[in-house]
């Protein structure tokens, strides 16, 4: 059984290696990080404890062809942190047969073996901002599982948001500690409350511009993405988009 | 030569396959197409004619380092149409000998032998809304000679730009037609000429999720995906950036 708490698409997958990809989201709940920032903290902080749903593969595979009937070919999966359910492989077994691509993101702190399965893998380490530590010995084994597989630059991506200084500084090191893997940065959501959609579309285009120039500037950053997240500039903080 | 109408960098790539990739920008004269909402009529309506200067791949090279330092490992090729420049594959490999990587748009109407030496190469058929027409047995051609150099599904895509269902029609057509390239829809510039930049972000955004709306509905486009043009959110139609 998978802890669910949302199963909701056709969209867009607005961030990372994926970016405007035609999307499902399957969300599970649990996180074995707190930060500080989290845009999704209802997954882990109790906020929607009644939602959960714990559900079989095929239940799941049930609600998304009714959410998304013939309209979709490619998966995302979500959390919380997903890493943290062994018995995912069987929902991306379940996809794969059913002619899905699968995404997934996790902050590196946990390896299954079932993300050499994973099309899409954004490996998400967080910032200092986060108020999170890293595992960096956790991270580099995470990433020489994935380049034994020779995975690393076809399927694999890391992703790193950046609020501040130290956030950047940090980019740089996950950077250059794991320069073969394609590499994103993104600006974190300021404000993952509000209702105020202009002011928070102003913002976020202004920390966005001020991330670019930051990489702009950085010898270090050459071989880097740049992306804001695209569903929070249409839907702001809209849940369930 | 080259006719060189700008070189500026480093930023970032606001469309298609390699969004948000910090790269330089060469933007070449000339063009075959007319479309009417080109962004760059510039290049070809003579009203930039005085600026448009003959450089030899060396003199493009130094301009680049002059520019960008030791700030960017990727450079991008756009136009007007720089597929009309048979001789443009020096200065791709002047670029790959100095350790970048190299991005190209075209429309599609001609084909160049050093397209197979592009590491990101963009075909860009115009939909109706252009005011041109397709050629789709050269289209044919193009994506056949990209197919038997294998480069199919990593090296290439295809993007079409949609202002209306008539071009949405069409931009179905052309992915159902390449299955199998990586294709990208992208929301057209309303207005590439006005300065007013929070109406234009705002005008951008509410045409960016229609298109959404319109893909998330359609079965026939699944495999896709849907961008807006992030540089023009940053900088509205401000050139050089
Ligand atoms: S790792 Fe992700 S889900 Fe977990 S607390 Fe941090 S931001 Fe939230
Ligand atoms: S093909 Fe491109 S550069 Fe040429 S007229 Fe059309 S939009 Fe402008």
């Amino acid at each position: 059984m998978i802890p669910v708490l949302e199963i909701f698409g056709p969209t867009i997958q607005g961030e990372g290696m994926v970016v405007g990809r035609k999307t499902m989201f399957v969300r599970t709940a649990g996180c074995d990080y707190r930060c500080t920032w989290c845009d999704s903290a209802f997954t882990w902080d109790g906020s929607a404890k009644e939602d959960i749903r714990q559900l079989s593969v095929e239940d799941v595979w049930h609600e998304l062809k009714q959410a998304g009937g013939e309209n979709f070919d490619h998966v995302t999966i979500s959390g919380g942190n997903p890493a943290l359910l062994r018995h995912l492989g069987d929902l991306i077994d379940l996809l794969h047969n059913n002619g899905c691509q699968v995404a997934l993101e996790t902050q590196g702190s946990v390896w299954q073996d079932w993300f050499l399965n994973i099309d899409d893998l954004t490996i998400s380490p967080k910032p200092p901002s986060s108020g999170m530590e890293t595992d960096f010995s956790k991270l580099d084994d995470i990433l020489s599982k994935v380049e034994e597989a020779d995975r690393t630059t076809t399927h694999t991506s890391l992703k790193v948001v950046v609020f501040d200084k130290a956030d950047f500084a940090y980019a740089e090191h996950v950077h250059q500690r794991y320069p073969q893997v394609p590499f994103y940065v993104q600006v974190g959501n300021p404000d993952p409350l509000t209702d105020e959609q202009t002011n928070l579309v102003s913002g976020l285009l202004d920390d966005y511009e001020a991330l670019v120039d930051r990489v702009v500037a950085s010898s270090a950053m050459n071989n880097v993405r740049v992306l804001p997240q695209l569903h929070v500039l249409i839907w702001g903080n809209k849940r369930g988009v």
